[in-house]
């Protein structure tokens, strides 16, 4: 099974696990983190975009998988990502590389190349 | 072997293996680690409580761990575990998501729900 | 005018501005944030507390002083914002000093003792 | 004088003196960074958005004042900033809040409103 | 009064403050704080550096002005300064140029020329 | 296969990867993080120990390993790596420790110990 297929199984089962806890709060974030990255004056995939940038500069693979993904899914090719991890590498310094390794192997795991993420 | 037993046991035995080595200010700072959050004017609870939310907003799923089972055993319910993990939502943002997963599954395999957590 | 009060005139100010601003998300973003703190199976001190805590990891000078305005609220004692300022400390380590050099100047202007926090 | 005038000097005035050091590793991260956010595949709008999404989630007040310049450059609207905060927000969480004070009060003074960012 | 004055006598005035207060986990961490940066295996000069550089990707102002201070007592000249800027800036990326601005503000304070760092 | 030898894999074939992309920027960067850490006015040694604690207060465990590798192979002592550790332990708090704890597991590999950072 791929990482990505991975990723996405727990990504999901653990939100509708969170969601059916009941806590309004919670259930209220989520809400208004899906609203965040719709159509509005910015497209969504501008939005997608910057909540990539913002993740890879935070470090998160699993935000920075997540984003890829929707990214993927409003159109984006390799080289908009390319140029939006060079932004993420500018601001955030060496200390995203290994995140970067991870997004490009990712990437091409996205465009089914064969997978480089398991190692 | 189950992911928490994994943590634990890693965790003691290198928390072994630093200390065993000798030096005086990793020592002492373990040592200061561990009382700061001893019964004071506040209890260990509460402060267990803010270790966790500290944590969470660090994003560092060790740190979350550890101080989820000292909470259990302070004897946090679930409902507590849940308003702490709200407030570290809305003081981190989204960023945290992957790593609230990621409790939640640890939440539940502390109690004694099947494991979640490996994926 | 002291350091405190300009801080609250600006954050009262802004806050308004930002609301009268008419965006949805960000609107319930802050509805979400007031809530997170109100008594629920842990009482509002408790939560204000893991706030304060949470800010001083982060270390943002403004979350602090929110927090220890509403902590005062809540019947936070002297010693307790200690306690509570002594876990940030370990947690987020030798960074967190100057936050911390701040905060105890905060406290004292809390508290009525003259005004530390100009300089 | 406003702060944003003052911001802009400052800047600029350390940002030669910087250059005129003559550290070659230095003045090539200052080339990479300007470079960053030119017109490619993404247009530099975008650029700039995901650099000020990025610079707000990191809760940089500098680097926010200088990626908004930027944007109002750009042509982005007000209602476009406020997207791109509610982003930033999300994935932020509330910490982000006293940078968002500050941003729109210098959005504001961009323009041409009353200056209420010195507070 | 030179901003290099006002953030010492802030600095030792808090400190003497806090360590009155007689929090023995707080004056524990002040005393393991100043050890860590003697002369050991490693040189004084060696960890003030690492301390600087630390500083400096966490982007902690007054962090990087203490272990500056502490570096030119050490002996370090401005091209040794210069260096450990350089690798924080690729280390943490072009967040940490506004502290570089700052930093280098106040090295020209410290090697006695006009005070750049009050704009 | 060690952990040690795996991430060196990964490493050397995504950085491949990444550069084949033919990205000028990404390219510049990487060649201007490389030339950091070389002797200059402060010699390598010194730099690399200031990427180490730069990389275990930013906790990324690839960088840490990265930096530990290149400590090692500029002569860095056992003691030499402790006191580096304990700088960024009080620097950064304990929520370095995970970090540590997989960092000197690390070591002991590299100081040919048996693995134990495979837990």
């Amino acid at each position: 099974m791929s990482s990505l297929k991975k990723f996405r199984e727990f990504r999901e089962h653990m939100n509708a696990r969170i969601l059916k806890e009941g806590h309004k709060g919670i259930q209220r974030f989520f809400a208004l983190d899906a609203q965040a990255y719709t159509d509005g004056v910015l497209p969504a995939k501008t939005k997608e975009l910057m909540g990539l940038a913002a993740s890879m500069v935070l470090r998160c693979d699993d935000c920075i998988a997540y984003h890829m993904i929707q990214c993927k899914g409003e159109g984006c090719t390799k080289a908009e990502f390319f140029e939006c991890f060079n932004v993420a590498l500018v601001v955030g310094g060496s200390i995203v590389i290994p995140h970067l390794r991870r997004a490009v192997a990712l990437l091409d795991e996205l465009e089914g190349a064969p997978d480089l993420s398991k190692a």
